[in-house]
């Protein structure tokens, strides 16, 4: 058994991936660490647990002691939390997955400059690996610290990687608007968030500022070769979970053939056994609680643009089962162990 | 393997079943059937299962063809339309669960007053045990025609029995003020289901009139030996799945512990793996997608009365869940398989 | 004009108070206070109001100066926060509407108990008028102190009266089972109000404490002129708005007449514009944003006790919307002035 | 007293017009038509109009007969339904607000193409005026005929106008990504308008194939003087009411000010009570229930694209306030006569 521990387990992120490593046949919790929470029981924090979990959280100290028992650190702290933590997780053995911002963007300054943040542990940058299996599975499979992708970005990649990769549209004229659960805003307290300042309305957020453009980029930047800027709009939807990701870019060559694309899409996931092409455009009730994701795909005759939609669920392929498919790559065993999930409706 | 199949698949109890059997480790599905959506991919009609199923749904006449190929048939079909098929299934030796009505109401009469239709297969009343595993499991185990409960009297039921068999409370005091998501009103469509007559509202409907009233006096009367009558009133919630039901009653000894009180539940439900007492009013997003009832008590000691509180999922314990639960013993594989789950936050 | 100031006007309560206010044609707000989001602008706190409503809210000190100069004084602040202010607005002939619960109940150790505050105005209790015009509205009318009733008590309240002034059930039968939307538990920020946490459930909260519990008692005792202990119980809904109160009682005479009772109904409320017996059970949607309180009832023959459901918009009728009621009735101006307001539907 | 007539009172449109009509202070509702409800209590259909409205809904036959007692005539049907009774109404003098799409485009073939239907009174095409009050004031005060605009095209060409009339953008660089509450479907019976079905999740539909995209174009259009193409994507989002059109657009001079841009939007709409440009992103819950257009506009200087965020209440400007807007205008009377509506929170 993998054995795990998890710093920030009492976010909704957190959450997630106790369940999934409590589900995981090949995998056991360790610990559950929390901040302002620690000590408390984990089945008051989440009653989903009660009559299953048994154990009370832990602080950083204790986490700290603890380090040496496991084999796989899960990290989910807001940014800039994880710089003391993973340098001595490292040191140990221990194979890191951080489900945070720190080690995402390769560049310390442009990090630096998104997140407000000093970044101390640049030296690790170029060890860590940026953990999206559909992309960099080899690199993964070696890899001792993992960058966990954001949820929007794992979307908005995926949605994009193969026409990015195949150079079939103008890389400038990405526009990305992107709608997301209120899960993905955390479980901290501030009205915003509050159930009914959410409810019955939509918003926009954080346009052209939001801190997952730069991933976004960088990953694009990697697949095509060249520098790339978009607008990227997140946008708040009154229910639990779930992103879907309208994706909108200029084809190169406005006659080629929308089965050619999907042909394209097809063979570029052929190994990626969460995510599908499907012919209706996705909702994101059919992913939720699972990790994959769906790709529609629609080349628009009259404009001359394709458009994208791309769902996930946030907390699972945007956060805890990516992070899980992660920890599979890193220890051997086959990427859908513990993932073999599907979605229940209603 | 349990070759299992499924009349009425297309409804969300039946989507809920073949989520079970599809995920149970010693069944399978054999057919999907479905009434006016025979002849479609299950998939199109439930696309959470895209990429998962790939199988057409059958009309009646090819599933009458087919009963020879299973061991069990679940029937999720509106009440009065089950009397054909059932016969027929267990003339060929299929073990038969019913989900929906026909079977629940010993008495033909009050079945005929209560839901306004014929019995015309009188003589299997009585060969046709109450699916209710907590209560009747030695019977389940050796039934070949299981009335799986409704979802109102599973909450109900399991929320009463350790009082009413004890008789600790006045069987005529007992009023139950249940509430329900919409998932129970199924996917047939009228306005009243659509999402803007639902969202954002609460309302009671059926007061005095509900159909579930005389199942949920049976099995309190069975348990009493005693004629019960009660009042229930369903109440309709803006959320998908969950029921929870608010039952009052006047205890016999005021003086009577609480900590008694528990005590007996306790033990009443000592073998009962899916039933648990908590300790703080339960939610029932905690057992959202699980097979799990959750029981609270409260005595009043102001009143004299108690106050349980009993939550389940209503398409899973409510229903599918129960199903496959009454599956398990009948063919002698543990209870809990395939039935290991826990909700997922938030 | 009557001039009106608001203490509490960030609350969800005061938020409506503002609204109806600015809408009402013989009042206007003359200032707007809050605790600590004091200095804001408040149409940066409530969006809605962007374009109509330019002022910034004030402290608790420039209240202070500010008392001499309306006509009527609102407040709409937690228990034990309202008694230092009460006496000084008094004391310069402010009328004072109190939407809190310090003067509700008539007993100071009553209240001490169920509110674990010392009452330090004793003296005002007398009084203090309790603001449910529909049973009080000749004392209102003279009333300098108003005692504005809480949510549930209004729903309920207001469903028992006929049925306990005319001696019709057994006072200790009743059982009130009570839903409410979430706005209810204000706009403090605490994780059980997260829209996450909310969404896609229900619970039931202080079973058997709720502060609630001896204000309808009180009523229903006043009505009755016996003593009465009632079962009640809240639960949360994930809606925004609205109440729904479902009681049950013995009916003393058994044989009573359905239509008899509604005639009493009828009778009762003859003279209250607001409070409407309909036919069919209630939805909550249909008095949202509306002052109306519907009540609909049912007589079970099978056990003898009377179901009654009755719905208000708990920010309206059961808080801001009944102070302006109030309002009226001691400005001698029709009582459904600025109140004159439908649900909008869907 | 204006007397209007209501075609298809019974959908969401007509019922929020019902409601407009009934609160307006010089309007008076004079019938309710309905198709297949005709003969029925409109308060049955309508419980929130319980107590105020005790009339029943009339059948097109009826209706033909009372066209002469009006002075305005309100047209709530599907498309290709209102060729029939627009010339008769006419011939008697009777205003005609259509607000369905039948005298949206002025191109009868491109209307044939996207709405699949002949169009059968191409001779008043050229008489009818699309009601865009901020576009077309003075052509909609002379007005016989009004083509009330879709909700989708008023919140985008609300959105654009300042930008297009300008020639600051590109015009074949616009895409449109839309979201809209579940009203927008209507109150027609189909499985994917269930409450289970679109709670808790979000899905594109109509990809490059909505009815509301020739609209938006023509329009745009008419303002630039160009033809232009754009890509339009709506969203469906489980909440009743609202749009918000996240809008992307090249500007021309990439060096151009953001407040220049601003000062732009504020002349243009000065004469525009109902369009607001604010200063953070629009929240749709604050128009909920209004006649506002709240619009806010983001130069992102990375890419040179303007991103316009613009929320409208879909049944109210977008639909039946909207048609009251016409209504005044035509006339004569203030603009804002019974539209002055603040949305109320939570």
């Amino acid at each position: 058994m993998i054995k795990a521990g998890i710093i920030g387990s009492t976010g909704y992120a957190g959450a997630m991936l106790t369940w999934l490593i409590y589900n995981h046949p090949m995998a056991e919790v360790e610990f559950l660490n929390a901040h302002s929470n620690a000590g408390s029981e984990y089945s008051d924090l989440y009653g989903n647990f009660q009559g299953f979990i048994n154990e009370k959280t832990i602080s950083m100290e204790q986490t700290e002691e603890k380090l040496k028992d496991i084999d796989v650190l899960f990290i989910s702290m807001p940014h800039g939390k994880s710089f003391e933590i993973v340098p001595k997780a490292l040191a140990l053995g221990v194979k890191v997955i951080d489900l945070g911002a720190d080690y995402r963007i390769k560049n310390a300054n442009t990090y630096q400059q998104w997140y407000n943040v000093e970044h101390t542990q640049r030296q690790l940058l170029q060890r860590a690996v940026y953990g999206l299996p559909e992309i960099n599975k080899a690199k993964i499979k070696e890899a001792e610290l993992i960058a966990n992708p954001g949820c929007y970005p794992t979307a908005t990649i995926l949605g994009l990687a193969p026409l990015v990769k195949n150079n079939l549209i103008d890389i400038n004229s990405i526009i990305v608007d992107a709608k997301s659960g209120v899960s993905g805003a955390g479980r901290g307290t501030n009205v915003a968030n509050l159930f009914c300042e959410c409810n019955e309305s939509v918003k926009a957020y954080g346009i052209g500022t939001h801190r997952h453009t730069p991933e976004i980029e960088q990953a694009l930047g990697e697949l095509s070769g060249k520098q790339v800027l978009i607008n990227f709009t997140p946008h708040l939807i009154p229910m639990n979970r779930g992103i879907l990701s309208t994706i909108y870019g200029s084809l190169f060559d406005k006659n080629i053939n929308e089965q050619s694309l999907k042909d394209i899409y097809t063979e570029f996931y052929k190994d990626s056994p969460f995510v599908n092409l499907i012919d209706m455009p996705p909702e994101t009730r059919n992913v939720k609680g699972t990790n994959n994701c769906r790709i529609y795909l629609k080349k628009d005759v009259r404009t001359g643009r394709i458009v994208v939609v791309s769902v996930i669920d946030n907390l699972v392929k945007g956060a805890a089962g990516q992070a899980i498919q992660n920890m599979n790559l890193m220890f051997s065993i086959d990427e859908k162990t513990g993932l073999k999930l599907i979605a229940q409706l209603p």
